[in-house]
């Protein structure tokens, strides 16, 4: 049951020029669903992704890489998704069969395995059937058109309930600069680089000089205030990418730096895009009754904010409170005391839900009332502040309540 | 529904010379239940204890700290436990009023209230009633006697379903020395010093200038072999406390080294008994339906295989599996993956299921059989054995599984 959202209308999702995008059928996993997306560049489009911080990464995130690292990653012609598998804790022949995807889907297009990104998502530690992959391919490229947003966004669905696909426009030298971006993932989510997977592309014009840095610099920015602010279950996947495309098709003079008055207008909205997919993940999180933004402020730094951030969205106590209504806020103190740092003092607190003011010094606040609290956790969007008072630096994480249905969820992915 | 634990018999609990107990029923919370426990100590007895790192710490915790660090501190004459209210996050009003209790007890006692130890368990941010507690006080030391610890482990139960007492018995030059002890937590359970509550008593002998020295290196000795192993959700309770009484009455000669053969002897004894304590929590945890061994070997240093470790343990897509007896075990990897290890390799891992060969080299092991890992994972107990392949340490953690229980107790425990 997504948290406030809504399924975007396919005909307010703008194409994209110079990206086509087609979506088939491979029955990976499972017969009869859209599992396989291909995003077909037009030469020119410039690339940049971040990457999982999983040790265990999958092999398709070793190959995107390795692709992007080498000769012709500045000449990306390709993405190709598959769900159902997530090709990680594969081994050696994990990466041979990711590697051959590439090849075949190469070989159909007339370009260089290399100039193909291979992304997988599902369960882990089995053998991708790539056969099956490279036998939907042809079914997938004449899919291909401008406008298989809405398609795509529902070909990357595993264990979503909706597809998340959000799009903008906004004027650049007098040029109107498209948007466009999908996401899923609803579990083993605490991204450390992006969500499981997203893809963002937009028609802006770089020019080619310093088109790769300015890219990959807005997508690991995009990454920092979206996808990387966001908390399901503290797992952090072996798959999450975030990719950012440009076509440079718009039309207006190249954006030569991210802090121009044009490469702030563009960066404002990639960021907005990328917030809207990242917090749709977490509206559609598993089991999710509650969206729960947690703002922590008054930190000596931004790190220790997010230390208390993420202990407060990563404890189930808390998580189970939200789901319960139960302003049992004391669980939200003893989150922030164990978070790890280590000079906390718990007589400087503040604690608001809301508009309520819970807790001051470390101490409930003298007018704070049950009825109070108990309203504010009743609702299905609900701000939580913690005010460390030791400093200038504040965070924002964005999580959901811990719900039956989660472990209801998780304990029947595979059956 | 508790995991292979049983509850002893109460004429298998040793008493303790030197040690009296006393419960009774204040009303703290609930009418009609045992909520105060009231261990009087002879004089001379010695006292340690270790405590949550949670920079949150309850304000017993606080009182405790400051009494053993005191004048007293070498002359604790009595410990002092409510259930129904943790008293933390209560702020300078919740400290006043543990100490009023610490006041009212010491007065009735003709102790000094700097000889009393506090000690809260329950609601957080509640006021603590602690008239009722004082009115309850004549009845807790009407009902002290030697043979009270199966009414005092009851006594400190809140969510626990079984109550948690172990006592054993070693031979000390030539005298038999008895070891008993108790503990409670089903929830808020990662310890970091210690469980919620653990209280062991002996009545071994240590040389009078060393004692104090020797007891609190035993209990820091055995907190770390026993509570600060086991974890049910990853959140450190506030109120965290171990506590180790030797009365000295054994008649052996003293102690002098936790290295002499005595002291080894008493050690092993006293960790063994710690040990079974604080799995008995495991066994008990919120909602569990499997115990659960992670040990994690082949690390560099103990803290690298503790990341891992807990990384594993504090998975919600882990301990699902565990609850749905699903062998998704690319979640342990995962897990592996993001637990910080930043240079790991992959490539090198071997993951074991009890017997069961898993993973090999970071992939799947070729003679692995789902009917195989399903086998293992339908056990009530589990032992699971990561090899990282980069050096000598290991660690060994306790867990249990994430079941729907654990959502319904924490979404109810209030109400």
């Amino acid at each position: 049951m997504p948290v406030n959202l809504t399924v975007t209308d396919p005909s307010q999702l703008h194409a994209v020029p110079g990206v086509r995008i087609g979506v088939a059928m491979a029955g990976v996993r499972k017969a009869n669903r859209r599992d396989l997306v291909l995003f077909a560049l037009e030469a020119g489009s410039t690339v940049a992704g971040v990457f999982t911080s999983n040790r265990f990464c999958a092999a398709p995130v070793q190959l995107c890489r390795e692709h992007l690292a080498g000769p012709e990653g500045q000449h990306i012609r390709a993405l190709l998704v598959n769900t159902g598998n997530a090709n990680a804790g594969t081994g050696a022949d994990g990466l041979a069969r990711a590697r051959r995807s590439c090849v075949s889907l190469a070989a159909l297009m007339g370009v260089k395995p290399e100039q193909v990104l291979p992304f997988s998502t599902g369960v882990i530690m089995e053998t991708l059937p790539v056969e099956r992959i490279e036998a939907g391919l042809p079914a997938a490229l004449a899919a291909l058109n401008a406008s298989g947003w809405a398609d795509a966004a529902t070909g990357i669905m595993t264990t979503d309930t909706l597809p998340k696909a959000v799009s903008r426009q906004v004027m650049i030298g007098g040029h109107q600069v498209t948007i466009t971006g999908i996401s899923k993932g609803a579990g083993m989510i605490r991204p450390n680089m992006a969500t499981m997977l997203g893809f963002i592309a937009t028609d802006a014009v770089f020019a080619p000089a310093t088109a790769q840095s300015l890219v990959q610099a807005l997508v690991r920015d995009a990454a920092d205030q979206s996808f990387n602010r966001i908390t399901i279950d503290g797992d952090t996947s072996t798959n999450d990418s975030l990719m950012l495309v440009a076509t440079h098709q718009a039309g207006h003079a190249p954006i030569t730096s991210l802090d121009s008055a044009d490469g702030k207008a563009l960066r404002d909205a990639v960021v907005a895009v990328a917030q809207q997919l990242a917090q749709a993940i977490v509206r559609d999180g598993e089991g999710a009754t509650k969206f729960i933004t947690v703002q922590v402020q008054g930190g000596r730094d931004e790190a220790e904010c997010k230390l208390a951030a993420y202990a407060i969205t990563h404890s189930p106590l808390v998580k189970t409170a939200f789901f319960a209504s139960d302003p049992n806020l004391g669980r939200i103190l003893a989150a922030v005391g164990y978070a790890g740092i280590t000079d906390l003092d718990q007589g400087l607190i503040d604690l608001y839900l809301d508009d309520v003011h819970v807790v001051t010094q470390g101490g409930r606040h003298t007018a704070y009332r049950e009825e109070d609290g108990q309203r504010v956790m009743k609702q299905s969007e609900i701000t939580v502040r913690v005010d460390l008072h030791r400093g200038p630096a504040q965070t924002t994480v964005w999580t959901c309540d811990l719900s039956h249905d989660y472990v209801s969820i998780n304990a029947d992915y595979r059956s």
